[in-house]
């Protein structure tokens, strides 16, 4: 990027989960009903990666690789990071999300420390905490 | 958010992974020292949970507790999802976070799909590339 004096400026730095899972391509197809999820980017040539973006919240999808230390939640019997989602309507976009084959961990509720929030499992094994902070 | 005739406006959907780790408050203070981040929210009662930034860049980071299905890679032996940092200047970035304590993966280098990147494994079994495209 560059200034109108043609500088360069600096990026300002951006973080994206990349989630490991066991037939990718059907985890792109299940985030996509899921969440609406848009497709930036999409290969499916010996294994399938992808960069999705839920009106712009981003993050990519990929098939599991342990030799390159890639594990999904199938293969590890859980997850090692949750993935939180603020939206403006959490109890809309969580309903969806179980239309589309998650299962409820916990449902959306106003909780004590600010949020109203619930907790799904995707059926690939990743768990999202879809909510907003309570004004 | 209210717009400027006072009507709601949708706020844009954000999305922050939470890395469950053993000794979460360690774990703070090595972000902390990796990556400059600076810490939003902050608390080490029964627990630590925080909420931090990397110029702008968030993620929280929480104690596991197997219990409510957070588990760290310590674990599980493995991680499930990558975190994909993009800077603008990722050698140094790296090399701050190796100095910090964090463990080399692969070298940061030019890949043939366009960008420049390394990976490498945090104290705490989270593993990071951090990278950006090239031009």
């Amino acid at each position: 990027m560059t200034d109108h004096k043609g500088n360069q400026k600096a990026m300002l730095p951006t973080l994206a989960p990349m989630l490991s899972v066991r037939n990718g391509a059907k985890a792109v197809d299940f985030y996509i009903a899921a969440f609406a999820a848009a497709v930036l980017f999409r290969v499916d040539q010996g294994g399938t990666i992808a960069h999705l973006s839920i009106d712009g919240a981003q993050f990519w999808v990929a098939d599991e690789s342990p030799a390159h230390h890639n594990f999904s939640p199938d293969s590890l019997g859980g997850s090692t990071v949750r993935l939180i989602l603020t939206v403006d309507d959490p109890d809309a976009v969580f309903q969806r999300a179980i239309a589309a084959g998650a299962t409820q961990v916990w449902p959306v509720e106003d909780q004590h420390y600010g949020w109203r929030v619930g907790r799904l499992a995707d059926p690939f094994g990743h768990h999202w905490e879809i909510g907003k902070p309570l004004r």
